[in-house]
């Protein structure tokens, strides 16, 4: 019977380099010995891929604020229940790029949709499944927004205006005060290798006797 | 400026008639002048008629019933703001194959979501339009069943044992006594033209004058 696995989130803006820290933690705790599942939000699953599809398509500019949360949860729900937990179950760790704290910063503080409306959702589609460590990389809108514009098409919610990301990062923030045991946030103006530094000494807890 | 049109939506389990009712429906109504909008759910936009490949997707066996019911109010939610509610605003009548009652029914009755989760998802996403008119086709299960039988692959819905279609047709059925005013039952063992004479009895009343 294997312990169970730890949960670790990673949460950021454009720009704030989190395909790099992926990498690079993924690297990390391999090194230790850790059995990694890498999966994301939306998606990880076929029908999150799909969800996916719609969700970032630039076509579908009228996509209203209320499906696109219903969306999320619904790619979320399907991720928890397929993936993640029979992963942590079997005592892998999974390293998930987004979790439920994006809804929170994105269809809350970007689309305006009531932080209430969101928390009662979560409440079942999540089945419970809280993150042991999110990892928030902050940094400025304009710093981001700079670093990721070389990389592209834009999909349908990085063509959103400055506004909504500063609604996006004050929402990130916020929730990061509010849970100071489960989040850490970390300077992501730093050069990467800062970056992955801190990222590392974050998870050193979880390698605990209390795993 | 118009007057607001009339919202009927059409419900039913499989083999039940729907699809030759609502053609015999909108002749009729379309014979006595209405201007009349034809939609369905899931589907009805372009995400909607997405998330209905998804969700109808035989391939996709191990859809859990939480990402199910998300979906659905998904389209329901684009359905409402970017069809519907315009249509009627414009005066048109729209005639909808399934709405709201089908999440209590399938999702609810069929796969056991709480009815209270559903009511507090449809209170905000569909923006408070509830219809004018429901018309219910009630059948026996098996009867339906056997109706159905012949129509070539089933979807993912189909596919479901008896039991299911029991649960969903209990629910209907609860939900039209529960609502009298909204709901009309009809008999659909009966010929077609049965059917269609008193769905267009039940629709006489959306001509008042207070229409």
């Amino acid at each position: 019977m294997s312990r169970r696995g730890r949960f670790i989130t990673l949460e950021g803006g454009e720009g704030a380099g989190k395909s790099t820290l992926l990498a690079g933690l993924r690297g990390h705790l391999e090194s230790r010995g850790v059995d990694l599942l890498l999966t994301r939000e939306p998606g990880g699953t076929a029908l999150g891929e799909a969800v996916r599809a719609i969700v970032l398509d630039p076509a579908r500019h009228d996509l209203c604020a209320e499906s696109e949360l219903l969306l999320m949860f619904a790619s979320r729900a399907q991720l928890v229940r397929e993936t993640i937990e029979p992963a942590l179950a079997a005592g892998r760790w999974v390293l998930c790029d987004r979790y439920v704290d994006a809804s929170y910063a994105y269809q809350g503080g970007g689309r305006g949709q009531p932080a209430a409306r969101i928390a009662a959702i979560e409440q079942w589609a999540c089945a419970g499944l809280v993150s042991d460590l999110t990892l928030l990389l902050d940094l400025p809108v304009s710093t981001g927004r700079a670093r990721a514009a070389g990389r592209g098409a834009a999909d349908r919610i990085e063509v959103e205006a400055d506004g909504f990301f500063e609604r996006v990062r004050a929402a990130y923030r916020a929730r990061a005060a509010a849970e100071p045991q489960r989040f850490r946030v970390i300077d992501a103006s730093q050069p990467a290798e800062a970056v992955l530094r801190d990222a590392v000494a974050a998870t050193a807890h979880l390698f605990g006797a209390d795993a």
